[in-house]
């Protein structure tokens, strides 16, 4: 959440008109025509409050979006510090089980939306994709770090090739159970053996290229 | 394509109307609104060409986008049959630079327009996307019998992750240099050593699950 962008009065009739803005949204963001179908009059008549009461709150439609994506997903989970398997392993499930949650076609709106909104996509990946890759990577890093994972990891290489196998899919289509698990154990442990063919180029490390 | 919907006259007169229809197509499929904002008369109007013109060629909207969308991927390279390194990388090197083309964005679109399009959706996953990851598939189902592949490997979750980390990206956001190599690499090595730590659920086969 942009925090700063967004005042609680405290009184609970503020709170309560606050939750209705920021469902009324995301409904309307998850409508097909996304953020081009989306304006403040539609949010205000589908909350039954009048735009001022959004206005009071949010600068921008920008920001009304952005709150109300923050509000959307739920935290990742914290990491516990253990093994760096256990770790992945959460954060992979914690991802897959958002793809649930009833507000998850608001995302793709947004993201099918770059083109014609760049601002307001800047602002989604800075202010609420950033920071949760950010702790997909730190304990990558932290991998390196106590030997579990390779030396010569590419980081962003691997964060591609789990979040892209998470998060690619549409809204819609279900992972088989146990997909995050089957992840995280194939990206650790790889899908080739020590048996080369002809004609291989080898196993040298990426950085000899 | 779905060669069956579309009849070539012969005629080269015919063929620049068949080209110029596909074409406009694809730039309006390319714009914000995708299928939603596509009409055979937008087509016809930017074609300069008649609606019965259309017709006569494509009985639906939906055969148009299909044989437009066909048209616009060009083929994956055919596997050499030599190693399964060498014919995963040429495939990604494939799927990577095909994110440059001038059409790739129509692609998105008609992901993103999938909930109230289901119906062109579905055939698009069958006709145009399903052939494709059959490449894929047989060449890591190749590996797993010559043995340079794990015998207990998920091919469904190894393709999850090759292909998720090469096109989950907004067509607009490019990968770095060497990226196809290094997903390749990534993933056949993987990214664990056997160091592990207190705590670590080890590396049973995810069979043992």
């Amino acid at each position: 959440m942009t925090g700063s962008e967004r005042r609680h009065g405290g009184r609970p009739r503020s709170e309560r008109a606050d939750k209705a803005i920021i469902e009324a949204t995301l409904d309307l963001l998850a409508e097909e025509p996304g953020v081009a179908g989306l304006s403040i009059e539609a949010v205000a008549a589908r909350a039954g409050v009048g735009k001022t009461t959004i206005y009071r709150r949010w600068p921008s439609k920008d920001a009304l979006i952005l709150d109300a994506l923050g509000a959307a997903k739920a935290p990742l989970p914290e990491p516990s510090g253990g093994s760096v398997r256990e770790d992945l392993t959460g954060l992979a499930r914690a991802l897959t089980d958002e793809r649930k949650r009833r507000y998850s076609r608001c995302f793709w709106n947004v993201v099918g939306g770059a083109e014609k909104h760049p601002e307001l996509y800047a602002r989604y990946r800075r202010d609420i994709i950033e920071p949760r890759r950010e702790i997909v990577r730190r304990v990558l890093r932290r991998g390196v770090g106590t030997g579990e994972l390779r030396a010569d990891l590419d980081v962003e290489v691997a964060m591609s090739m789990l979040l892209g196998s998470l998060t690619s899919k549409r809204p819609e289509e279900t992972f088989p159970e146990g997909h995050a698990e089957a992840v995280v154990d194939t990206l650790l442990r790889g899908i080739g053996t020590d048996a080369k063919r002809r004609g291989d180029g080898g196993s040298e490390p990426i950085s000899a290229r």
